[in-house]
């Protein structure tokens, strides 16, 4: 969502955004690992070497901190799933795209722990107020994003008309958080989420695409790379 | 695991374990909604009536009631969804048992929130300490249970030789997990988790099973009720 490039602020107000930024970063890793329950201003401006009132004057209270805190995450979740899939081909390419791109992020560990990709929305989503609204926000977006793929697969004739977009869209997600939740339990890779997806892809797939195309994450990109 | 029946306690220990009882359970309550993190002494003996102290002299520690209260929730689990799927014929059915109870009793909720079946588990378990040990332990005893399960219904021809139980468990818990996503997110019932179970043992049964137990859940309950 953050736009980069182009004019370059000056000044007091630009050193003003940096620390804030720099703040928000700061919390958002230590809420990553332990929740954003665990955020305290007091401990945090510690850490920064600042003050709570120089602290303060950024947020004004811990709820304003949170919420900048999940925008940062949202944002960041983002810009390296969604957005990366948005470059790629409409349709089955962009709906393991965004499947594949999900595991790569959790890999890479850009946030760490498994606060922002499952504890936070287990924690907040069924609750209200802010904080709750922006989680079931975000996941209704990612939701979105993997039902509209099906459908553009469905009218490319990639995946069969009367595949149910919204179900596809409910396994994958189940399967991407249950590979989160196998990886914290036995701290494995995730090729047994891939090879799970793409079975799932090959049982919703039209004859268009080769059935061994399905046959591991190696033959999958070699299709792809090969296709017209 | 706590045993029922028996002896009668009398007087002071009795007593002592019926407060210590009393302590656990609203605990539990509070944690479901709120996490573990959000457990206080404070206003918990506040809102039990005690003082600091007296809460103090069952537990010692607040690490201690957090075991205390991770013990109890387990217990709950186990005794609602696998004691339960103990007493179904082993195989296929008890597959879908363990399935089908573990759904209802986050249907019925047993423990409200979503923290203990999903934030709980992605909060802590990737980390050090007791309750990561616990969590994880809890959640391999019932990842164990589901591959058993597996195991006897490919025994009894049920379900065929070549299917990965390690696998069929990850999926199975997969929709499990994502159907406690969807719910949080929109409210809507399980039915839609059901069906998906379903789908997916019908793709890996046997013709043992005639494919269409597997159209919907009062088919399969059906089926279920006639087989010999």
């Amino acid at each position: 969502m953050g736009k980069k490039g182009g004019k370059r602020p000056v000044g007091g107000l630009a050193k003003g955004r940096k620390t804030r930024e720099t703040i928000v970063d700061r919390a958002m890793r230590i809420a990553a690992r332990e929740g954003l329950g665990a955020l305290s201003i007091g401990p945090l401006a510690k850490e920064l070497k600042m003050s709570k009132s120089g602290l303060f004057v950024h947020f004004g209270s811990k709820e304003k901190l949170e919420a900048a805190v999940l925008e940062r995450a949202a944002d960041i979740f983002f810009g390296q799933v969604l957005d990366r899939a948005e470059v790629v081909e409409a349709g089955i390419e962009r709906l393991w795209g965004l499947c594949d791109f999900w595991l790569e992020f959790v890999e890479n560990r850009v946030l760490p722990g498994g606060y922002f990709f499952g504890g936070a929305f287990f924690l907040h989503a069924g609750q209200d107020g802010f904080i709750s609204r922006q989680l079931r926000e975000v996941v209704r977006e990612w939701l979105k994003a993997l039902r509209q793929a099906v459908d553009e697969a469905r009218h490319r004739g990639e995946i069969r008309i009367a595949v149910n977009a919204k179900r596809t869209a409910f396994e994958l997600n189940s399967l991407l958080i249950g590979a989160q939740w196998s990886r914290l339990l036995d701290r494995v890779d995730y090729s047994h989420a891939r090879s799970a997806i793409l079975t799932k892809l090959k049982s919703i797939a039209t004859e268009k695409i080769p059935p061994n195309a399905f046959d591991s994450v190696m033959a999958w990109r070699h299709y792809l790379g090969t296709r017209d």
